[in-house]
């Protein structure tokens, strides 16, 4: 099941209002992509409207309800997690995302990584048209921590000694921090006011953290089929995650491997991915992440919010999870 | 004779209050680049500390004068400025810079990439403190023109058809849009308020198309002692600037040449340069930067400015002159 089948109760538990929003929030990102010229037009196009889940999006409406700056809030969310995404692509020298080719691979490594950089600034732009000092540094704030997140995980790169308080910090600055931001936007420019932004920042972040946790575990699952990548594509550009973490304190000879050495070639990052497997790790970090999940629904007890936005939130939370069922 | 040479006057125009409104932009750099934790801090404060000419910081002070946020202003354009650099030096696989080795050559394209990111949203957190909608809108209007000028060039790469209007447009968004926004900025938190804002960031844009064109002049002329890299680099990586342009209407043997296919080394490239100059291209071009900084000095008599300040902005416009001289 895809997430946009999981979403359909959200979207229906939002409410023909939620539609609206949603909807105007791709007319935005259409219009952000037209108004960047013909180069821009051309090269991110296909990105801004190739659709994605937009979870981001997502989270700052549901947060907020109604009101002035979310649309704007909801398409900076998702033009900053584009611009990461077009950058990603160029170091990864991916040559599709979402069955479509990327920027990367259609207009080259230089134009894809102004394509990103436009991205980047247009999201602030967004954000800086709501006039909103404290909207522009929540994103700016996460801004920071992906690029953050970004630096740490290349420099911990094959490296034998990354903890599980390191991993999950990176996830924290990496993916979390972007969830997190998309839902402090949506309770500062919602209906119920500022309020509730803490919490819903934290539940942000926890599902945040969960959302990464078992992307990383799908890495190592698979199927490739249903990924669209080959596994252990974490462990052939060296990214360290949670379950091969695991797997080293559980196998000591996997500790033993120099992976960087080992593993060069899809079928021999199959082999590793079978041995984290045979470790048990997968069901350690899976339960990690369903512990996130569980806080995150927890904390949105205490949050002021009406039933049927909390309800559609625990649905987002779920959905999470249920994306890796 | 360096720009900071030339600059020495206008800091005495300046007075101690501008020496100090520049040493706390420094600071506040230090402060960035030891703020983005460990893997910034060794990747970045190289490049954040290496110097430069400060020209944008320098901008907003001669145009402000005095008034909080303006130290702000200084350090986020300089950031965006440094973002941009760091990105161009991965798409252009640059060793150096200033004499230090660019992000790119210590630390990767990958770490470099995601550390321009990083500047970048450093950039906008810096005017994001100010509470100013304006600021942060200046500056997004810069940094989306910037990429977009950069989109441009790579898509203009080894066009016979570049037009000297659309390579002054690409002036504008590439070089241009960032001198303004320093400008812009300057009066908007500047003691005279942003009366005179129109005003300055027309002086700003006119000299940043003047320092462009020269710069590509430089780049054909030479000499490689003093400008660090071997002449002609524009023709090796396809860029089509304003000298390459009137030289191809003046010279019907060179419009007709293929240069892709001709120029791959950089003895190619200086006999192309060599052709260039005959034409008198280059006089040409100089003659239109002159242009512009004459009509930028001119603008100036119509902004409220006190004299010491028009005075060293007037030497800031010469120096962008001299520095080619």
């Amino acid at each position: 099941m895809s997430v946009s089948d999981q979403l359909a109760p959200v979207l229906a538990a939002g409410g023909s209002e939620l539609s609206r929003q949603l909807h105007r929030t791709e007319m935005r990102l259409l219009e952000v992509a037209d108004g960047g010229g013909p180069a821009l037009g051309r090269s991110a196009s296909a990105t801004l409207s190739a659709g994605g889940k937009r979870l981001r999006p997502l989270l700052v409406f549901l947060c907020g309800g109604s009101g002035e700056g979310l649309v704007e809030s909801a398409a900076a969310v998702e033009l900053l997690h584009m611009a990461t995404l077009v950058h990603d692509d160029v170091l990864d020298a991916a040559p599709l995302r979402r069955g479509q080719p990327t920027v990367f691979a259609a207009a080259g490594r230089d134009a894809a990584t102004a394509t990103g950089d436009l991205l980047f600034s247009r999201a602030f732009a967004e954000l800086a048209s709501t006039g909103s000092e404290a909207a522009v540094s929540a994103l700016s704030e996460a801004s920071s921590a992906l690029a953050r997140g970004e630096l740490i995980q290349r420099e911990d790169a094959w490296s034998d000694s990354v903890t599980p308080e390191r991993y999950i910090e990176r996830c924290r600055l990496k993916t979390a921090s972007l969830f997190s931001a998309a839902c402090r936007l949506g309770a500062l420019f919602g209906e119920g006011g500022s309020g509730s932004g803490e919490i819903l920042a934290g539940f942000g972040s926890r599902i945040g953290l969960a959302f990464q946790i078992l992307d990383d575990v799908l890495d190592v699952s698979g199927p490739s089929e249903r990924t669209g990548k080959h596994r252990g594509t974490d462990l052939l550009d060296g990214t360290v995650t949670l379950p091969l973490i695991v797997a080293r304190r559980r196998d000591p000879e996997l500790a033993a491997m120099d992976l960087r050495a080992l593993v060069s070639e899809p079928a021999q990052a199959a082999a590793v991915c079978d041995r984290i497997v045979l470790s048990g790790a997968l069901s350690e970090a899976r339960e990690q992440a369903l512990g996130h999940v569980a806080e995150a629904k927890a904390a949105l007890n205490s949050a002021e919010l009406p039933p049927h936005r909390r309800e559609a939130l625990d649905l987002v939370a779920d959905g999470v999870v249920e994306r890796y069922a």
